[in-house]
């Protein structure tokens, strides 16, 4: 019998297990995305916004006017533009919108709070350029995904709008690492134990408190977020993390959508051209995100 | 300024407060339903399913080879065909799909397990009739939700096929009443309060154990559910018995979607005539519904 494209996908990174030097994990997860070729109809473009490296994709029918604006994930310390280009194209594809993903600062050689302060001048420079906050779509995955709600508690916290929605994908909420299901899911989970994260944490903390909701938004208050999506593999030990962000933003009156995707692994997002519950859950998100995105950008 | 759609249905709950009286009890949420009149191309039509009392609905645009099987709410103590009718014929209207609402047995005159066998009946029925299980949409609110578990965990057990979907609104699956929201949410709930759900829960349980998967299906072991929708209001006691409902149905495999509605209450799509979100937690019901069935019953 034939393998399961996620059983082949787990094969390739029992393979290529995670290196302990940090330049050669950055490789690793930048080699993840270099290895898959991106469509020719694809057009990426480098740019900076607010200072931070950033790039456009913009596939042949999306809107220019609506803007993805996505928050790689890698733990804080690696992931890049590189790693998430594919991913990040097909998703903008999906949602019919132009992306611009952020090449924010990682630790530990920038902990806490630069990855954030990149993450609001990225969303400022948008503002800046003209697009309406409801033509933009925040969107992160993993620790992108805590990143992102951060976000939005800081530009809540100063009077600045909401954008039309908000996507989580694997999201990394609770550097407190209490999720039951980092025992639970262990077994089944090829990525992500609570020893790389708690490793993963001490790098971006570097002394701040895991419960602080800027780093840890699962104790926020997350009234007045925009309607959100969450997405999670029922193969992760992060599982428990997205099931009590989606409680804790219904319980503050979010209109929040949770997606668990049976058997799905941490980020599988980013096996998309192999794995079509890959596809699948970028359409999804892709809907959502033209549900929610206001038609027409400000001239 | 005017008052908002829940808001002025709040008001009128508040004017007709929920009898003491069993009968009376009965005749208000009967009398819920008789308050909206039919759309004219609905048709109505009285039948039995294996022994239960039953109605077929039919929109014109519905393909009857597709069936919504529905279990209405009332705390297994209330409830009928004529207090969800307007509700059920929209819901089938939006799934693209012929409706079968159950007339179950109820407490305290019949405890469980009657409500389960006429449940369990009733989809046998469709079966009988030569209904694909694969384009047949269980459908609960409230207790309801919580029956159409039970019914699944009962089929699953007996080795018979599931249904092509699961869709629960409000459902009400812990009769041990352990959710943190049966507090949190107490003040806003206008409906549902501890006292009430334990004087339910005792008409229905009649000395059976509160945690029993077949009348708590949170303790159930939810694997081999087929695509599940979870839909519930913020404004709920029952809160936290979706959100856990999710989780274990996450961390059990099954594919599911839970939705929060924002300052929505108990059962609000029975009030889908005068409330927005009525209106489109059906539309989105429906189409995940026809997302999840198969397109051509068997010949």
């Amino acid at each position: 019998m034939a393998m399961s494209e996620i059983d082949a996908i787990r094969a390739r990174l029992a393979a290529h297990p995670r290196p302990a030097d940090l330049a050669a994990r950055r490789a690793r997860l930048d080699g993840l995305g270099a290895d898959y070729v991106l469509p020719a109809d694809v057009r990426v473009e480098a740019t900076e916004a607010g200072g931070v490296t950033a790039e456009w994709t913009l596939t042949p029918a999306a809107d220019p006017a609506r803007v993805l604006l996505f928050l790689h994930g890698g733990g804080y310390v690696s992931g890049s533009l590189a790693s998430h280009r594919h991913m990040v194209a097909e998703a903008g594809r999906q949602a019919g919108a132009r992306t611009l993903a952020l090449a924010y600062r990682l630790a530990p050689e920038h902990p806490f709070p630069a990855a954030l302060e990149d993450a609001l001048a990225g969303y400022r420079a948008l503002l800046a350029l003209g697009i309406a906050p409801g033509a933009i779509a925040l969107a992160g995955e993993s620790a992108g995904g805590g990143l992102a709600l951060a976000t939005l508690a800081r530009l809540r916290a100063a009077g600045a709008p909401m954008p039309g929605c908000l996507w989580c994908s694997s999201p990394w909420v609770d550097l407190a690492l209490t999720g039951a299901s980092l025992t639970t899911r262990d077994a089944v989970d090829p990525l992500i134990h609570r020893d790389y994260l708690a490793e993963l944490a001490e790098a971006y903390l570097q002394g701040t408190d895991p419960r602080d909701p800027l780093v840890s938004p699962l104790y926020a208050d997350l009234a007045g977020l925009p309607p959100t999506l969450i997405q999670v593999g029922s193969a992760e030990t992060l599982l428990d993390d997205a099931v009590r962000l989606a409680g804790a933003a219904a319980a503050a009156d979010v209109p929040v959508t949770l997606e668990a995707w049976p058997h799905m692994i941490h980020a599988w997002h980013l096996f998309h051209p192999d794995l079509r519950e890959g596809r699948a859950s970028l359409a999804s998100a892709g809907a959502f995100i033209r549900a929610h995105l206001e038609p027409r950008a400000r001239a």
